[in-house]
C-alpha cells in the first residue's frame, strides 16, 4: 500500500511521534523485554537477587518469579541461585542470559529504528 | 549489528512471538491507536457518541475525552457532535477522521510485517 501523506491532519508542529513497546512471548506469556533485560543486570552487578530486587523497588517473590519464568521458558537457565553458604548464596546469570541480552539489544534497535522511520512518516508533506 | 541466532538459548518448540504495541503520540501524550480507531469507527457505525461509547463499555464521560482529545491534537476536527435537535444530536466522524483511520491501518500493517520478520528471526537456526 502506497505510504499516504497525513500531513495536513497534523498540527504545523513537529510535537507528533510513533512510540511503541516490544517484548517476546513463549506460549501467549510475556517471556522477555525490558524488565528481565534490567533484572538480570541488576543480579550481574549486584551478584545477588535480593539486591537486585531491591535496587528495583520489587519484591524478592516477584523477581524470583521472573527468574523462575526466564529459566523454565528457555532452553537453558538463565540465572543460577546458590542457596546457603557462607555469605548466604548469591546469584549469577548464565552465558546464555548474556547471548539473550545482546539479542535483544539489537532487535531494540531494529525497533527504535522502525519507531523513527514511521515518526519521520507521519511528518513527511 | 549482524542478526545472531538465539535459537540455541530457545526451546525446541515454535512457541515464541514477537509482540508489541504501537501508538502515535501528540507532545508526549497517547493521541491515536487501536482505542481511538474503534471509537471513531462505532461513532460512524452508530451516529452517535453515546451508542458508540455503550458499545465499548465505555463511559461517555471518558468516550468524550478522547473525543476532545483527538479535536484538538489534529489539525482539524475528527469527531462532530450535533447539540439538540428532535433528535437529541447525534455525531458524525470527518474526512480527516478515515483518512487517519485508513493511515493507522497502513502503519499497522507495516507493523505486523516488523513482528513477523522478528518473530521468524528468533526462530531461525
Amino acid at each position: 500500500m502506497a505510504k499516504a501523506s497525513i500531513s495536513k491532519i497534523l498540527k504545523k508542529k513537529s510535537g507528533y511521534k510513533v512510540e511503541g513497546k516490544l517484548w517476546i512471548e513463549f506460549e501467549g506469556e510475556k517471556y522477555f523485554g525490558p524488565g528481565p533485560v534490567e533484572l538480570l543486570e541488576k543480579i550481574e552487578s549486584t551478584g545477588s537477587l535480593n539486591k537486585a530486587a531491591k535496587e528495583m523497588n520489587m519484591s524478592y517473590k516477584k523477581a524470583l518469579k521472573i527468574v523462575n519464568s526466564l529459566n523454565t521458558k528457555s532452553a537453558k537457565p538463565f540465572v543460577i541461585l546458590h542457596v546457603g553458604g557462607e555469605e548466604g548464596g548469591g546469584s549469577e546469570i548464565t552465558p546464555e542470559a548474556k547471548q539473550m541480552i545482546a539479542y535483544h539489544t539489537s532487535m531494540r534497535k531494529r525497533f527504535a529504528d522502525f519507531l523513527k522511520k514511521e515518526t519521520d512518516q507521519i511528518k513527511k508533506p
